[in-house]
């Protein structure tokens, strides 16, 4: 035990969340669009991350980075069996404060709680800080986990570029990390003993299944995707054009915002989203010559999920057609349903008095799912907004949510829990 | 006479055309969406600037740049009844070649003509390159000819800002142009007894006049103008945001662009283009908290247009409203319809051989036409295209540009076109 650690001690957990909450508050402000921009090794994510090691270090924890940039603490020496918890520290571009730092911030403090209950862990502990989480930067979410756990391939993941045309490469590189080394970690992932990520709750199904609940325990992740369509027409003037000479591509690609909405009107429990769209080249008095468009969908299985996608393609392919214009789409992601582990979740639903929900985000969480027993908890979103700056938890439901997880780990780390 | 005029004498036009051309066409390439991006005061801005500048140096020409960052080339001393002719050096993003740097190249190869012709002016002549003519960076077309015929508030001009939030004001102090003296000038407006602008040809109705014209006079310009629309809405999280439970401002956004196409359909020789969109913040898993969507509107005079647009936003209200949204106008700029000086386009038209047609583009030659005689030459555009990187007129029209530009030319500073 550390001097450190005795200081960590001495002070109640609301001021030492209300602590390390101030210490993030300031990193990563988005000027232009509210909330936060925390991307994938940018200025804002290292500064996030020296914050992480210095958490650590205070809390007696050595910490690494994984050949992927992820960022890992242990409480013990890294071994076999270990307990892991965790988040991303990155955000959606102009996110809110609690989607991904939440989870890192209560991983600290239960931390905390684990010593103030003098818990002498069977197994390590590990923090962890998955990196690119949102896929804000290089368009792939989850970019850390998905390439620990080997769901893609370590050169296309390497190739992918920001905005700026920075590739995951040299951004690795920049961060200190070889790229080179990046792909599937089956040693690491094969030590994980069981895997348990909170995370603020993302829309309302925690406040259906109980309106008194301030925590809820993940049951499943939807399935996911990100498609990129390409609508590529005829740059031209726009005064001097007369619309049937036009092949403009943001007909169709209005077209296919609106295809999206009427697709999933008729699928309930469906979901679909162009929230980025670019035009180029993007000048008021330019018709543009092509159009790019984002499109999230999320529905059931992938199968649904594909199914729901060739409706949409469908009808903006007939509306391209129509306007004398090229269609391309790109697959950018797609991630399978995901069930946490059923006795886990149980369990926990159980001893916690927290209700079990689906979600239809994504997380670190269900990369891991299909490879390690893994839970989820949620902590209560009074409002049900994320991916916003209007994001927010109650300091009182995070507390809580501190404690159930201190409340978890305690449990998997004790000696019977361990598999012998 | 100087040397430097002597070896411009040397060369036969059309070297001389593509000395000046290739001097061009490594300048402010546009990387990312091909074509130019050559926007008022920025580094190509200056660069070209530069280049003027130079070109006018060895034909012995004086230049200045006036309050209002407009770039002037004197042969003779500036005085009274100065006959005026050039266009802008700057372009939309991703645009082609022609579009305003024909017109200056060709202005200075009409001196060589001239001088070649042994023309000794009564008046005298200017070249000009008018600043931010597209309104690419900072919005607002004819920024430059605007801020001089007094058509906009100098204050509100000088607030404008670029992308990254420069201003007008501080983008004149970086190219060396005070801003506090940015506004009317009417001083330099009276000395101007004639302006001829020379301009590729946007659109298809020289060919649909004279197919086999190679140059045409301008008539008229349509009434023009451009609106910012912002639609507001409720951001949140792409996946576990139910339908009913968005405000997605993509949805009336989507539904203004094709209020907009539906809209024109029904007023022949109208055009409404939205080439520009924008969602704040613009991540793929996240709805959208608002959109910026812009939209160019010409038709008739300006209460033509303005009618156009009230129908166009008249139903894009009613999308917002149904999806819970807000939506806010901002008129951006309007211009009204132009006729150019009539005996002045007569008398050039019957001259050149060439066929009066009006255009649906702004120049700048539309905001000087209220004030002073003004004409129009328009060099054929085979493709009709531009705003474009594939804009394109052939060598040989080009020349024949110069030639009809140095003929009117000629004319207006004959002492029998100086009115006493």
């Amino acid at each position: 035990m550390t001097p450190h650690t005795d200081r960590m001690r001495s002070h109640p957990p609301d001021g030492r969340f209300g602590g390390l909450w101030a210490d993030l508050a300031g990193i990563g402000r988005d000027a232009l669009r509210g909330g936060y921009a925390r991307h994938g090794f940018d200025d804002a994510d290292l500064q996030l991350r020296e914050w992480f090691v210095e958490q650590a270090r205070r809390r007696g924890l050595d910490t690494e980075t994984d050949r992927n940039g992820n960022l890992w603490a242990w409480w013990g020496s890294p071994g076999p069996n270990a307990v892991v918890t965790g988040s991303h520290l990155d955000s959606v571009p102009g996110g809110g404060a609690f989607d991904g730092p939440l989870g890192v911030v209560s991983a600290l403090l239960a931390v905390d709680e684990l010593r103030l209950r003098g818990v002498r862990p069977a197994v390590p502990l590990a923090l962890v800080c998955f990196a690119e989480e949102e896929g804000g930067r290089f368009g792939l979410p989850c970019l850390g986990s998905r390439l620990l756990v080997g769901a893609i391939d370590p050169d296309a993941a390497r190739r992918l570029r920001d905005g700026d045309g920075i590739s995951v490469a040299d951004a690795m590189q920049r961060a200190g990390v070889d790229p080179a080394g990046a792909g599937p970690d089956p040693q690491r992932l094969a030590g994980i003993g069981a895997f348990v990520e909170l995370h603020i709750e993302q829309g309302r199904l925690l406040r259906a299944a109980d309106p008194t609940a301030a925590i809820g325990v993940g049951s499943s992740i939807v399935a996911h995707g990100r498609w990129r369509i390409t609508v590529s027409g005829q740059g031209n003037h726009a005064g001097t054009t007369a619309p049937r000479d036009r092949h403009d591509p943001m007909i169709p690609a209005a077209g296919a915002v609106l295809a999206a909405r009427r697709v999933i009107q008729a699928h309930p429990g469906a979901v679909a989203t162009v929230g980025r769209l670019q035009p180029i080249p993007g000048g008021t008095n330019v018709i543009a010559s092509s159009v790019d468009v984002w499109l999230d969908v999320r529905h059931g299985a992938a199968a649904d999920t594909s199914a729901l996608v060739d409706e949409i393609l469908h009808e903006a392919r007939a509306e391209a057609e129509l306007e004398g214009c090229d269609l391309r789409v790109h697959r950018e992601s797609m991630t399978d349903q995901v069930t946490f582990d059923p006795a886990l979740t149980m369990d926990l639903s159980a001893r916690l008095g927290a209700p079990a929900v689906p979600t239809g985000a994504g997380h670190d969480a269900g990369l891991l799912a299909p490879h390690v027993p893994t839970a989820m908890l949620f902590v209560r979103n009074p409002s049900g907004v994320s991916h916003a700056p209007d994001e927010y938890a109650e300091t009182q439901d995070c507390l809580t949510g501190v404690r159930a997880l201190a409340d978890t780990l305690e449990g998997l780390l004790a000696p019977e829990a361990v598999p012998r």
